[in-house]
């Protein structure tokens, strides 16, 4: 039944010499890596319009400054990530380029910054989506957290049954938001290049003097508008999932995203810039620039549908990237290996099953309102981009390959204003982001932890040739009896077979009863030794687990195995199991984990 | 953890000789098994005026006859109990009754109806209960259902300690509100006698003629003052808690419990008559009454107090005689043999938690509001009442002991009142009650097939010494490996101890890593055959399976038995658990469910 429902939702298992079928072409990886950066768009500017608004409307033209102080950086992440990409073809972005150029430590940091933030981008994306549907539906809006979680398990499932049937799906609303938001600019610019505009505008001219602006709140402007960039490095992450050649693929891609990243940015807002726009609590910015420059018609519900539509996939972004990280950090046996394997449809399952869990209950606990996560989500981005530029930096110092000199600068210059951003962050904003100094360091002791187990039980799993273990001398089997049965019989039989040193133990709660059991036991198998046991507290796991020590000690000492035989009834139903009490899987267990001793499960089925 | 959670909760076990510490005396039992009999006088007087008033208020009077009916029914059925607690002194009430004089059909009816009804006394009294509570502190009624289930909770745990505790418990709220009743009635006639009443009461003398009064609706009223008698079986059910002599301790019970009934009952409609006093929606009959007597001063909250605390206590009793009914129905094999185990303090356990756990269903089903399911509640008592009845008929007729003519009619009597009652419910409330039509043959067909499987089990497990087992040939051992490890070393050295064909089972993803395992198994244990096994959808379960299924298929041919060997990390910490693929346990529980083959645990223990 389960398997079956798990059919219908996933699809067939695919042979893993499907795997090359399941990569992805240019436009489906634009579609696939990209919805989260081109999401950002959505807010963006708005970020930066809430932090000058703190001064008043005349400070809205420093949006243009620093909307072109976001492109410089988006251009030097892009140029800096394309040279990630070339150098580093396996993917891994930065956590292997971290730990490979600036120790285990860092890489460990930027890992697990980006494995929190692909959680974060996961539930404030659909939050920020379900809040899109509640807003244009109403009457939806008391179901916020349910429909926030159902479409987290649709993405799940989507991205369960495989990367290219996600792609399809998911490339049509990316390509239909980029042509809305394509339109909104062109017809704008058109009208206001036209003059067919309804009135005029307020907008200070650039360079009108502003008073009480100061350079803390541009920074902590640029800052916010930097939220813009989360999700550039996805591409440098999923390297292995492109069509060869891959890492040119890449690039191509990283590029093409790129540049719709800053057409779409400078678009809007120019235009938010021109009709004069500012933040409001119950309309967004591109809200207010589509029924400008629409009115309230079908395009700005389209704008705003495909919108919606982004933003819930931006999180699909989480689902590339996230099961990759935690395969690469599982290889390196810093997270459980359970990570490292490719499931039915060939995509690493339990990563995404561990995301969309995780994310889900993010989403439960703060009640679908994620967005004073926001911060920390960005914080959690530009930690693993200063890594990575400053491990490329000492990659280039370490190597100096031709042209290395142009190529550092490139990340250096990246570094510094990662490094800046992130500074800025946590000076404005650190009431909002002081959470980061807990649980990074916990986390990667986590990953320390893990990795010292693992490499504890590799040690411990060594064969050494020059110390061959102890031969086994000979085997004693231990077979708890409750009566005089086929299945005793059995138990008694297969015993036999394999050893003469058997003892068959009896558990008895009165003494007449014992007395009884084994006159009656001499008759039956008068050469197999019988023990009978008493228990007062009508437990037949105690003196049982007390008479196993026993025998184990003397068999260890003579290089005796003890086997104990533990019959286990298969009823023909499966109600009928709660017929029988379940108490030899009890008692296997326990014997299994507590004891030195091997469980053999005889299974005894019952043929109706 | 657990563990010690439950031994605080239920407290330390107990050993089997101390079960005749735990047995009842008289004044205990009276407060551990009379509760629900004694609660119901807080609405029974009520159920006949709801009747009675339909007519109008001069109808009143007539509740003093049909009190007078109900009063001769509970004398006639305490005179009947008595006798079947001598006939009987083993205990098992109507279900045992019914099935030794009327056959197995009979008794299952009364088993199954008295069952259903014990989880619907807990569900029922304990809502009433609370709905008291939040009558008294209306702040909680937002809570009805969790303070519902918190208290179900509560008295589970009481009765899981065991009866003695919990019945020291019991005892004072029991006696409390009897000494309340005895209060209220005595003030009350006092007054009544002395003349030292506040006003006049209208309360037409008896024999007054009321217009529109017809048979139908007296026995109507009747039958609803019949609701004050669930309970009174409770004492038979359990005679073997009673300390020695049982029988006589049980009997004399019954005569005290009876007797402060009746004393109870007549004293409420009494005052109830006399005050003139009918049903309202919004407050109690008692609640009237006490009322009337005190004003509302701490005498009144006394009574509700009492009256709000004996209602939840009601509860106990089905919790007193659930657990042996379903011992005495598993020990027959009708109900699942884990009903008749006793648990760590000596109750039987798996009874008590499955009505707790039944009861809080049934509360959170009707939201706490189950005062609807009283007719079907009544019914589920008189059903077995007349069976009950009716067996003891048969009884006398057959042995005709001394003085046999003398009983026979006592139960004769029994009988036919309560099979009018009962008819009586069914006639006037048909539409409450006909879902007993459903559930009783749907129990009764569960009791017979769960009976069957026993007896099909105990067929099948019977030794025929005549056709003894055949004898084993020989074995095979399947060890499936995973690398060149200690763990295969371990297992590969065990399997050798035990005999020489043995099979080690690589399964690979590809053709390349299948051949370099081969070559360098051959070096490492060139005397043990190796079997490599390609997975094409990565599953190391199917080709396992399949290659089992061959060996196992030409093994039972020769009379072989085939073992696997499937080794099992035991980590030193808990939460090393996750960082090891359960594959093990997923193997070992599919082929010890779906094959037919022996499957042994080999733990291997890490020291870090």
């Amino acid at each position: 039944m389960l398997s079956s429902v798990k059919r219908i939702l996933i699809g067939r298992p695919l042979k893993s010499t499907a795997l090359g079928d399941q990569k992805l072409n240019i436009l489906k990886a634009l579609a696939i890596l990209s919805s989260d950066a081109l999401s950002s768009v959505a807010y963006g500017t708005e970020q930066i319009l809430i932090v000058l608004s703190t001064i008043g409307a005349v400070a809205y033209w420093y949006s243009i400054p620093i909307a072109v102080g976001v492109l410089f950086l988006l251009a030097a992440l892009i140029i800096s990530y394309r040279q990630i990409i070339f150098s580093y073809p396996h993917g891994g972005g930065a956590y292997v380029v971290s730990k490979e150029n600036l120790g285990v430590n860092a890489g460990l940091i930027a890992g697990g910054s980006l494995l929190v933030d692909y959680i974060l981008t996961v539930a404030v994306s659909v939050s920020a989506g379900t809040d899109a549907i509640t807003s244009a539906i109403p009457q939806l809006h008391p179901y916020t957290v349910p429909i926030a979680c159902v479409l987290v398990v649709m993405i799940t499932i989507l991205n369960l049954r495989g990367l290219t049937e996600s792609a399809t799906i998911l490339a049509y609303p990316v390509y239909l938001f980029v042509f809305a938001l394509f339109i909104l600019i062109g017809v704008g610019i058109y009208n206001i290049m036209t003059g067919n505009v309804s009135h005029t505008f307020y907008h200070p001219a650039l360079g009108t003097p502003v008073e009480g602006i100061s350079l803390f709140l541009l920074l902590r402007a640029f800052a916010s508008g930097c939220s813009a960039l989360t999700g550039v490095e996805a591409i440098s992450n999923a390297i292995p999932n492109f069509k060869d050649p891959a890492p040119k693929n890449a690039a191509k891609t990283l590029i093409l995203m790129g540049s719709l990243l800053a057409i779409l940015f400078s678009g809007i807002t120019f235009l938010a810039y021109y009709y004069g726009i500012g933040p409001k609590a119950d309309e967004t910015v591109v809200s207010q620039i589509a029924r400008e420059t629409f009115g309230r018609n079908y395009l700005y519900f389209f704008v705003q549908g495909t919108t919606a539509v982004i933003l819930v996939l931006a999180a699909n972004t989480g689902f590339s990237a996230f099961p990759l990280l935690a395969f690469n950090l599982a290889k390196d046996k810093y997270m459980p290996r359970m990570f490292a394997i490719r499931g039915d449809r060939l995509g690493y399952s339990n990563g995404i099953v561990a995301l969309g869990v995780a994310s889900i209950l993010l989403i439960i606990a703060f009640h679908g309102k994620t967005e004073h996560l926001i911060p920390l989500y960005a914080v959690g981005v530009f930690i693993p981009f200063t890594l990575s530029q400053t491990g490329m930096i000492i990659r280039w110092v370490r190597k100096k390959q031709g042209g290395w000199l142009a190529k550092l600068s490139a990340n250096l210059i990246g570094a510094i204003i990662t490094l800046t951003v992130l500074l800025i962050f946590f000076i404005t904003k650190f009431t909002q982001v002081w959470f980061v100094f807990i649980f990074l360091p916990l986390i990667v002791i986590m990953f320390h932890r893990i990795n010292k187990h693992y490499e504890a039980v590799g040690e411990q799993l060594r064969i050494h040739p020059e110390s061959p273990a102890i031969p086994i001398e000979g085997n004693v089997i231990i077979v708890p009896v409750a009566g005089f049965t086929k299945v005793v019989e059995n138990s008694i039989n297969y015993a036999k077979s394999l050893t003469d040193q058997i003892f068959a133990v009896y558990v008895s709660f009165d003494r007449e009863d014992e007395k009884r059991f084994a006159e009656k036991w001499e008759k039956w198998q008068p050469d197999v030794r019988l023990v009978t046991l008493q228990s007062h507290y009508r437990s037949v796991l105690q003196p049982l687990s007390k008479f196993i020590d026993t025998v184990e000690h003397k068999a260890s000492e003579n290089n005796y195995r003890v086997t104990v035989l533990i019959p286990q009834f298969i009823t023909k139903k499966s109600w009928h199991n709660i017929l029988h009490n379940q108490s030899s899987l009890l008692i296997r267990t326990y014997l299994i984990f507590k004891k030195k001793v091997i469980v053999a499960t005889l299974p005894y089925h019952f043929k109706k």
